[in-house]
């Protein structure tokens, strides 16, 4: 598990990204349901890729994505690393 | 928007969805994420047809629904044909 030291210099390099207890929490927004769920589609992606997934929260033209890693009880460098392929894509 | 008799008998008629203050809810649960997306997915699908969208949490295997009329405040007939034409899938 990060200390919280290591997980305020990975947000800080981070764009929109937020602490939320034990995890880290962004939202996006779209033009409509259809490019929401796109998204959705495109973190999918990235998440069978890496083998970790966050929490998604669909809300018709909104996402919140929410990462921690369960096995470890707090924020990890998995989540990280996925944050910032998503934001890369 | 419905009376909570009208809800109840709806509710009745449907498998597995619960009252959850104004909403009806249900938990999905598939062999592995990419199921679970698929199932996203498919809701996705039905809630473009009818045009109303259901919240959708995916969190793993894992996807539980909520289905409210945001416009009337509460439930309406259009929750209940959304649920069940997810559920005749």
């Amino acid at each position: 598990m990060l200390s919280l030291h290591d997980v305020a210099v990975r947000l800080g390099e981070l764009n929109g990204w937020v602490l939320e207890g034990n995890a880290i929490q962004k939202e996006y927004s779209f033009a409509d349901f259809r490019q929401a769920l796109t998204f959705v589609n495109a973190v999918g992606e990235l998440a069978e890729q890496q083998n970790h997934h966050p929490d998604i929260m669909l809300r018709y033209n909104r996402v919140i994505l929410t990462l921690s890693t369960h096995s470890a009880g707090g924020l990890t460098e998995k989540d990280f690393e996925l944050a910032r392929a998503i934001d890369a894509r």
